[in-house]
């Protein structure tokens, strides 16, 4: 007997938290925040229900727990902390459909599902505050570093372990949240697209073949001060110069590579000032592809540009490793089941990568095979309050989102009987 | 009879004020600051001589005068003013040099010259504290704008007005100071070039034509922050990318326009993090050229460019005029004597722009005959502790200004007697 689940209540459950943590600039669920807490506590009581235990790990992951015949357990993730003036549904999208499938299957099999089902909401995805994402589920997959992470203070200088302390987390120990993963069989996880790319083939509905690896380096470009009145043109090492002709040089390199995407996102000028040739230009890089070897070669012929343009210029350059992270490949089965998932909801499966990192990112790498769905998207924009995506299309994502939980609980079941 | 200068005693007096006015890292005689009030009390001692009379004026600047036979005066001037970490030599060479022929003329002359010789120490030429330049120069032409001064604060937030008022200057007031140009015959002014013009062509002195006008614009470009990993390259809307490519292209700008030179001094990115693209580019544009026409032309087509980058990346854009004035040029007979006093000192003349704004530039435009005097810099570098000048090459300026004054003094009582 198959039990109803209702896509509508998940949509009112959205709204509800938005009114309950939201303002007029939008979402303000930032992690370890009181505004959070309270997002957490409300999210508690809706888990609350018979056969349902519910935990916070060592890391201040949440997890609700539906013990099934097998220990094998079926994970959806999500995670309901946002960036300040955020969207109302990038990431508590994917805990509440998670919420209501747990309803779902708790009344389909009476309070045993053939396989254990786990929700879980992870702590601090967005990394707003202290600039580390995907804390919890870092933590979780063991890959955290331990020493960078240490370190992290707030803009306001309290430091990370400090706000841990608050919400009864000890730094040393959030590894061992990685426990959580020992029976882990398949993990799952919905987002908004947060791009344009299902927007502009109309269509509702992807499949992630997998996360884009990612390499963030700062580059420095150093030349000489100079007066701007005084120094004629063939006399200046302009940093500026050098660092400026990167800009329209990483789009021809990502053109190169195919599906990759370059981003230079920030560029400050040393001395700054009008009246003076610019001694000292830093920009970041951010370079994504989801083929490891494409994105290695991206990325040198970043550096052999760079140093093209530090020579031209004759001005140094120097290189420095912000963070990376190799490209995470999904589970053939788990996206075929997906493919499969979103056909039945009567529209075109698609398969795409994900340019934005997500938790799934962290549970894949841990091991456990993951797949994830995307919906799409209204003006390709996240992490802003225009953030939004149409109704109907929420709804078919939680219904879609529902069957493939259902078709990776059925491979978990068959995985285990052979 | 010719009584003897003694330029040693120069270069030994701006060591002097170094010692009691800079540190490890440079000058620091800030207008309007203590440090700034010792070097003029200093500079006041060193001035006081049998006929000379010392007052400020309404704006600051302090005048000494030797009145002569005429009231027809000959202004030599400088500024002991310095940025902060500054050179040596930039704006008191001008000052001491003129303390050192104020004593001579004196000498010779018995107190009485043919005409009355008057050397003006300008107050703030350099703007560092408040960010306006040529203060009291520009309060004494009559140029300053009143509006916009009255509003600047320094960057602890005190206002200029009362920087002033400690230093017993009335804000409303320092327009009077117009009234000391009323029998202003001739303006010279000895200046280290700044820059590595006379360094390339291995030459002590240069005799300057003139300053150059300055457009200085901010200009912003504005497109959409988006997230540097879920959106495809074509479509993004990159502010940065339409920004960078300016700068390139102004040194296209400058070579077109043949004497001409543009500056990029700084560039901000918002939200300027590594993961968005950027949503806001701003940028500032110094363009300075000799000649009027061709500084418009630079400027026309900076912002031709600028339209075509921003309709090429989808990006608005605004631009701002932060400040402007028009190329100021020299007195052609002042000119020839300059050329001629470099000759007599036993090096070849060499006539140039002046790329840098200086007082002699307010000065001229107040409409006072007008004549600068460029001395070699090494490295080409000012504003910074390594600004030098070789002391041959010093003494040498001091004794060719000096040549100057008289000629200047012969040519002002000449045309009193036509």
């Amino acid at each position: 007997m198959a039990a109803s689940l209702d896509a509508k209540r998940t949509i009112n459950e959205l709204k509800e938290l938005r009114s309950l943590t939201g303002d007029e600039n939008g979402a303000q669920r930032v992690a370890f925040t009181p505004t959070w807490a309270k997002a957490r506590k409300w999210l508690r009581a809706k888990l609350e229900q018979p056969s349902v235990e519910i935990h916070n790990d060592a890391a201040g992951n949440l997890w609700a727990t539906l013990r099934g015949e097998s220990d094998r357990a079926l994970l959806i993730g999500g995670h309901i902390d946002s960036v300040p003036n955020g969207g109302w549904l990038d990431g508590c999208l994917n805990t509440m459909a998670g919420v209501e499938i747990l309803r779902r299957i708790n009344t389909q099999y009476n309070g045993k599902p053939p396989v254990t089902l786990r929700l879980v909401d992870w702590a601090d995805e967005e990394g707003a505050r202290f600039g580390k994402s995907l804390f919890g589920s870092s933590a979780c997959s063991g890959k955290i570093d331990m020493n960078e992470t240490r370190g992290l203070k707030d803009k306001d200088g309290v430091r990370l372990v400090d706000a841990l302390k608050e919400h009864g987390i000890d730094f040393e120990k959030v590894k061992d949240s990685g426990k959580e993963l020992a029976n882990a069989a398949s993990y799952l996880e919905l987002h908004i697209e947060q791009g344009p790319v299902l927007l502009d083939l109309d269509l509702p509905l992807g499949t992630v073949l997998g996360t884009f690896g990612v390499e963030r380096h700062a580059i420095t470009f150093r030349g000489q001060a100079a007066h701007s009145g005084s120094t004629p043109m063939n006399r200046r090492r302009d940093a500026l110069l050098a660092g400026a002709k990167m800009s329209p040089e990483i789009y021809r390199i990502a053109e190169r590579s195919g599906q990759g995407v370059c981003t230079i996102g920030s560029c400050t000028t040393k001395p700054g000032i009008v009246t003076s040739v610019v001694e000292e230009c830093r920009i970041t890089l951010d370079q994504r592809h989801l083929d490891a070897a494409a994105l290695q070669r991206m990325l040198s012929e970043a550096k052999a540009a760079s140093e093209k343009f530090a020579a031209e210029g004759d001005v140094d350059l120097a290189w420095e490793r912000i963070w990376n992270i190799e490209p995470i490949l999904f589970n053939n089965d788990l996206i075929a089941l997906c493919d499969e998932a979103i056909s039945e909801s009567g529209v075109k499966p698609h398969r795409m990568p994900s340019g934005p990192l997500h938790d799934a990112a962290e549970v894949g790498r841990a091991g456990v095979p993951t797949v994830m769905m995307f919906v799409q998207s209204l003006h390709g924009i996240s992490h802003n309050k225009i953030e939004d995506t149409k109704e109907e299309h929420l709804e078919m994502a939680v219904i879609a989102f529902d069957k493939l939980a259902d078709k990776a609980i059925q491979w978990i079941a068959t995985a285990q009987r052979l």
